[in-house]
């Protein structure tokens, strides 16, 4: 049975534009749902990773506004939050889906930490925003007084800022992987993953890190020996020259190619890029390891190779 | 190797006093660990249950605070989150104990829905405060506008109260189960499981609901087969006329026994009784089955039989 790890972006979990209540949360995520039920009626082995931009960033907001009735979380609690909130829906609405189907696959999130360096270069120049804006003066007081980086945000403010690591290592891989050779189907490294950091005598800590989803769906492909990653995104194929007169769409690259397009300036940092490099990175990872980028409604299709940006190892 | 299903109480989540922190919270972890540890090391399989009342209480006040700014998670959604939060805390912890001891046994936490009857009579009175405090007219608008029903909280103000149903169905608990077979310690039923109903046509939807942890915890032990439910609190042995001159500890009643002590009104409602309760139970669910009510650090002394209440199916 082949496994695909699917990593599901933040439009799979919350359509754009409509009111983030638990409602919405729950619909978007049922829509989701019945795409990935296809790809399991298909007769993969499937794994599921997600990010948490949106929703740990609202439960940021949450821990500030009431932070004068009971202390804020850290970062890397409200990360691991913000894994049971979204991890709950996918396994109800996808177990439910399934079941309209006549598939009793059962759906189980594991709460996962990921392990990043203490000395990723991501520390030292810290650029991922989250959390509420601020005026300048408060900006300043709160750096002083907590040590934050804060940047100014397009315009609208300051804004805390944290390292963007690579992942090392997934702290919860072996239960994972006993999950899926059950027959489970594991929803983890919520988020990228809890961020954590190896201390000197060998015992992890929370980190105020965001480790990017695609970069640890990929560690995760790897480590399970998943035969596809499946990026899932809001375009349903890559583009070079993106939105120009003479845009054209990818269907398959190699990863030498794909590396070019990247050295040419092909795809924008904090969008495409990270998903090409993680497609290139597994793809190289392993013979006959494949990437794929592409839209939630063509998952099934790319997967049979109908469809999306397939990334291989060597030109087909 | 003989199971135990460990139920964790509040005292082992936070230091009654301390200050609601992340850092006293994972102290509090830190020191309940060192103590399941033991119990590990003596050679039980071990699953954690675990409460979640102050943590999920506050994840509904930073809720509520920034309604304003971001919509309020209904109550089954902050449950999850605080499945998420506390897992991440104790899986961090514990297997860092085991880790210092030269014990290699992975934690994992599965975020766990419990399915509960609809119409359970708890939900025709709900008894459970959860959330802010309000004066008597805000209550009155809050109820009118939502249908929550209200309930007046020791002249303190006026409380959202929700039912608490029992216990009916584990709905990750074959995830669980296998995760235990493979050698992991599963964090599961936290705060007493996500509570979900049944709709008519097969589906889940989370409730507004408190599933007792003890109560989840009895079910839990029962559905994995195990030989010992350890349900721990913040007093060594369970009393007869309790803060009364003529107190009596036990240290090893029957079912029956216990029964007629329940009849008689030796346990307080909300404290000892559910936990009494659980323990009758779990005692006549099975042959050779035993239940302990004890305090964290008693806990593997009275898995010895050297210290806490045992209660058993037969008198002994």
């Amino acid at each position: 049975m082949p496994t695909v790890v699917i990593a599901l972006g933040g439009n799979a979990l919350q359509e754009a534009g409509s009111a983030a209540t638990a409602e919405n949360q729950l619909d978007a995520v049922y829509k989701t749902c019945v795409h990935i039920a296809e790809i399991v009626k298909d007769g993969w082995r499937v794994v599921i990773a997600h990010g948490n931009g949106p929703q740990v960033g609202r439960i940021v907001l949450q821990n500030e506004a009431a932070r004068d009735i009971t202390p804020a979380m850290p970062f890397d609690v409200c990360g691991a939050m913000s894994q049971g909130m979204i991890g709950y829906h996918i396994q109800q609405g996808l177990a439910e889906v399934l079941r309209r189907q006549g598939i009793a696959r059962p759906v189980v999130t594991v709460v996962t930490q990921v392990v990043v360096d203490k000395d990723d270069p991501g520390f030292a120049n810290p650029t991922k925003p989250i959390g509420p804006f601020y005026m300048a003066g408060q900006a300043e007081a709160i750096a002083a007084q907590k040590g934050y980086a804060m940047k100014e945000d397009a315009g609208r403010g300051f804004r805390r800022v944290v390292a963007s690591p690579a992942p090392v290592a997934i702290v919860e891989i072996d239960a994972v992987r006993a999950l899926m050779e059950r027959g489970f189907i594991p929803i983890t490294v919520g988020g990228g993953g809890i961020p954590v950091i190896k201390n000197a005598d060998g015992s992890l800590s929370g980190a105020a890190a965001v480790i990017d989803k695609d970069h640890a769906a990929e560690l995760l492909a790897e480590q399970l020996g998943a035969d596809v990653l499946l990026i899932l995104t809001a375009v349903e194929q890559v583009s070079l020259h993106y939105h120009k007169p003479d845009q054209r769409q990818l269907s398959l690259v190699s990863a030498q190619e794909a590396a070019e397009y990247v050295a040419l300036g092909h795809f924008a940092p904090g969008s495409m890029l990270p998903k090409m490099e993680a497609a290139m990175r597994f793809a190289r990872s392993g013979s006959g390891r494949r990437a794929i980028i592409t839209s939630l409604d063509q998952a099934a299709r790319a997967l049979n190779g109908q469809a999306g940006t397939t990334v291989t190892m060597e030109r087909a």
